[in-house]
């Protein structure tokens, strides 16, 4: 250990051990009083936390942001007990505030650790998402901070049940992430009952060495192996998991190693009698006094001078293409990094890496990985761009909306988006994304049709809050947009207009074109139609819309290389749900399960080309037969 | 090997390199002829495959329901070409079928493969998921069927980075799968580069005998020790695991072990070249002769009494309770499985356990395969229902977006839906689950309010095809429906109604108990108001729903828990969308992050609680100050 302040020295059996007590009383206390939780996942936990706060925790408490901090990730995020109790014992909540406002509403005591905490992270939770969360914090150190922070993360052993916990030991190993150390409780009871492992520390070790990290297995209630065990994380060469067998329930003996006893309060006379042999109330305050160094610059942030690339009207670009482009320009900010999922020669992100290698991070095909280290990176203050095919960011769904609870910044791209990907078949097809990226909290959905706009707003993701969704589309489409246009999100384009338009043709992505050819044949009929690119599908131009369907006798032709539901569809007709005037409406949407065959053939099989949004106005039209219905 | 019929026996090295010779003939003619495709990864594994066909491989082609036919699973999906090669070797399609139709439109030679053929189990060509599926079979073979069929699963080397592959390898281990036999083809070369590990097979060993199932390292173009390596499979009393290294494209000198060849034709020159080296076109046929065993019975699929559980009318019974209690009653049903994530004294899956531990099986924290084994199970003609918290099911939407391209039959439930669940906050609180689960295809989403309803959706589910999805509520409601009700999927159900109603208050799940609640309030204001029960998501009861609009003067309020995109209320809009009438409408929904809090606080925060919806419905009834807007 660096030398460390004078008042933070004390003897770690003794000054660990005291604690170790107060985090137990304080945990049982908190979730008596609020009459849920989970006081026997903290007690199980309670001694390695006790030592590592004491002994190897390095931060600042009165400035969370400062870059040199160390980071504690609960990955057990149901152990929120423990951790309020270490905040506690940190000074920066009082007692008051954890025992009477644990879980209860507008308290940031959440039931689950969330960043409404200054010193939370990342929300935590869905278990098998700490880790590779902390993950990208440690690659952020490492590779771009170059700051000697480490980052502990405390891991449940039911846990490891999850594969992102391997995704992320392996690229813990990949990256040589030394900084990185992982405290498995050990204490072989999950939810329901033992877990499949129970307390076989030694599967758990080889499977830990097997995949590139260094494994100590301790007693995790012993408090010098657990000082010992975290020292030597200190000094090792790779990423260290320290597997602690530990008891659960351990200080409340009604409760210790008892299957039945998960997420409940323990018994109030046993919880008394417990805190008793504790010791009682305590109010230790524990110094984990910053380290020696002085915190190094944090990333910069100033906006750099970021050059777009052109594009020439009517040349045919892929939207993907245009997003490797504009990446790629966007490099020249220094805190915009990217994440690949042994896909970039697809999605593009190749682009990147080949002008940025040092900020381009190869996840290889772990979905899940790539969402938790982006999240990471955002820890940092990192701008991170993540991409893969559209179908896939489905793998790592659950991450995506945990980035929202952890209200992280991180941009995604999905590419090969829908049926227009043709020959490969509909496991490569992203049907469902829109859908599904909608659904997230507080998330940006964007889906260009053309190269400029796909530019434009890869560009405009790099600032926006939140979980950031840019669609991209396989084959190259004409240009449609010159250099000087601006997208703004939330916003709409007008592609073709005239005062005698009588049917609406909204698109966006590949469509966008299909309504474009349609237009023209519905004009050439002498049925003028107006076209709204759609390129912002959340927030949608809910008065842009609006407005063209007045000016278009309420006639409204959306389609969309998607399946039906939670689409483009949908959200025209929440958007319009105001309007409180009939709507003339036909949805054209992927319905039946594609197969393989080409572009063209395949959007005519779903119902989604040029001719099928041509004959939808006419029936919007009264098959043509009906002058009155003409009338705008 | 058992006796096999004298034809099928052939000189291991000549007949199978003749077999080898010619798959690859066929995977480079066919991609070719395709123009797209990925010969250089069915190269890698042509000789695996012509071993494992010719010598140990047992399957009835003109029967391939035939119960104790082999299993042969290629996970990695875009091997493809190989695949329908070894079809065509086995004389179920020709060669004008796989070179003229292989990626066509129409054929059901799919750019990766699905069960439109009827040789295939599952679709594949999302990585990683097809072993996962596979131990759903073996699992079946060891624990259901009692069948000595084999499952064989080809994997690629970049799949393995997939942390659903580590899941998987850990289930087959635990379950005790001897049955299953892993081949991986390390060519060391994935889509856009090297993989992680390259030929690093040691790595791979280790992590694999770590994860408990026997691993055989072997030269996978040395067929003698291809064929030792199968046979070691065959008696091995665990799952085995063959890590074959290999060679990317060989069998064309110009592309063999290069980067830049995946999913490419290879160029015509080199691939004609090849074809003469590898003999020309040839047609053998290869016997796979099946089991001499007589097939055992398939699983009884007769319908048996199942006695549903029956609830007093306003009584309060959870969702969740009701869908445990019918599972259960379900089980009389000897091809109903049911599938655990460690959750099951939440989802009350335990239920089941009790009363039919055989057919109970714990995933432990693994969502992933969980829904791998529920497909899996499918194959062999069960009926898998499979639960966790709603919120979870993101965790493995990949999966589920699998099953529906796989077509196959599985039953989802996902408890603790909403803001609901209270002080556990954001991370357990299922909230896009509707908008996920909708947007998959050819899905059914349920979302009952009462037991009654719960429990006879949980048994109609038993017979429903495709995916379906049963949203249950942790808190405990009155019933509200007598044991007689049916709840027909895709009906509503209205739940108070009069000739006077002047606005229609949708709901479902716990939202509809705040609708009736708000009814009663608005009854008292001399505003009657019909309420419907929208237990049915999707399909919607677009019919019962416009009927409803139509009688209460096209004012609707709509109140959910959950996020506003692509749940119950788009569901409505769509439904709602063909009337061309003007609506007043009033979505209430879950629009910020919601914290921890009691259910009621939560629902009044989130805006939707009885409160929220008498004072949509007063909205839409102008305020109440109208008297015109209160004739319907």
């Amino acid at each position: 250990m660096s030398a460390l302040p004078e008042e933070a020295f004390r003897p770690a059996l003794e000054g660990a051990a005291a604690l170790a007590r107060q985090l137990r009383v304080d945990s049982i206390r908190c979730t008596a009083r609020a009459g849920s939780g989970h006081p026997t996942s903290s007690l199980s936990a309670a001694d390695l936390m006790a030592v590592l706060f004491s002994r190897h925790l390095h931060y600042d408490w009165s400035r969370p942001g400062r870059p040199d901090n160390d980071h504690l990730i609960f990955s057990k995020g149901h152990a929120s007990p423990l951790l309020y109790s270490l905040f506690k014992a940190a000074g920066v909540i009082d007692d008051r505030e954890l025992v009477e406002t644990y879980r209860t509403i507008g308290s940031p005591l959440q039931g689950h650790p969330t960043p409404k905490l200054p010193w939370v992270d990342v929300a935590t939770g869905s278990l098998g998402q700490g880790l590779p969360d902390g993950v990208g914090v440690a690659l952020a150190g490492k590779r771009l901070d170059h700051l000697d922070y480490r980052v502990w993360v405390l891991c449940g052993d039911s846990e490891l049940a999850e594969g992102s916990v391997w995704e992320a030991l392996d690229k813990a190993a990949l990256y040589g992430l030394d900084n990185l150390t992982v405290i498995v409780d050990v204490n072989r009871l999950g939810q329901s009952g033992p877990t499949e492992l129970g307390w076989d520390v030694e599967t758990y070790r080889r499977r830990v060495e097997a995949f590139g990290c260094r494994a100590v297995v301790v007693d995790g209630h012993d408090l010098r192996r657990v000082d010992d065990a975290l020292s030597i994380a200190e000094r090792s060469d790779r990423p260290t998991v320290i597997l602690a067998k530990t008891v659960k329930g351990k200080g409340v003996p009604e409760v210790e190693d008892q299957e039945g006893w998960h997420g409940k309060p323990v018994p109030r006379e046993a919880g008394e009698a417990a805190i008793d042999a504790l010791g009682g109330v305590t109010d230790l305050r524990v110094a984990t006094p910053p380290r020696p160094s002085g915190p190094a610059a944090a990333p910069e942030s100033a906006p750099r001078t970021v050059t777009l690339p052109k594009y020439e009207l009517g040349m045919k670009v892929a939207t993907r293409t245009a997003f490797g482009d504009a990446l790629a320009a966007l490099g020249a900010r220094p805190e915009v990094v990217v994440l690949d999922g042994e896909v970039g020669n697809s999605t593009f992100t190749d682009n990147f890496k080949e002008a940025w290698p040092d900020r381009f991070f190869q996840m290889y095909i772990s979905e899940q990985q790539m969402v938790g280290a982006a999240v990471g990176l955002s820890v940092r203050g990192y701008v991170p761009f993540a991409a893969t095919f559209a179908a896939f960011w489905t793998r790592a769904y659950d991450f995506i909306r945990m980035a929202a609870v952890s209200q992280a910044d991180i941009r995604l791209c999905g590419s090969h988006a829908g049926v227009e990907i043709g020959q490969d078949g509909p496991s490569q097809m992203g049907l469902e994304d829109l859908a599904a990226l909608r659904a997230v909290h507080g998330s940006t959905v964007l889906y260009p049709s053309d190269a400029t706009s796909a530019a434009a707003l890869t560009a405009a993701m790099a600032d926006l809050p939140g979980v950031s969704y840019l669609r991209t589309t396989r084959g190259a489409y004409p240009v449609l947009y010159g250099p000087g246009e601006t997208f703004p999100v939330g916003g709409s384009k007008i592609l073709r207009e005239s005062a005698q338009d009588q049917v609406l043709l909204a698109g966006a992505g590949v469509t966008l074109h299909a309504c474009l050819e349609a237009a023209q044949r519905l004009a050439d009929r002498g049925l003028p139609a107006r076209v709204i690119d759609l390129y912002s599908v959340k927030p949608i131009d809910a008065a842009g819309l609006s407005s063209a369907v007045h000016a278009t006798g309420r006639r409204l032709v959306v389609a969309e290389d998607h399946y039906p539901e939670g689409g483009l569809g949908e959200a025209v007709l929440a958007a319009l749900s105001p309007l409180y005037e009939p709507l003339r409406f036909e949805h054209l949407a992927v319905r039946d399960l594609p197969g393989s065959g080409t572009p063209k053939e395949l959007m005519e099989a779903a119902g989604i080309s040029a001719d099928d949004i041509e004959a939808a106005a006419l029936r919007l039209l009264g098959d043509h037969g009906d002058p009155r219905l003409r009338q705008p």
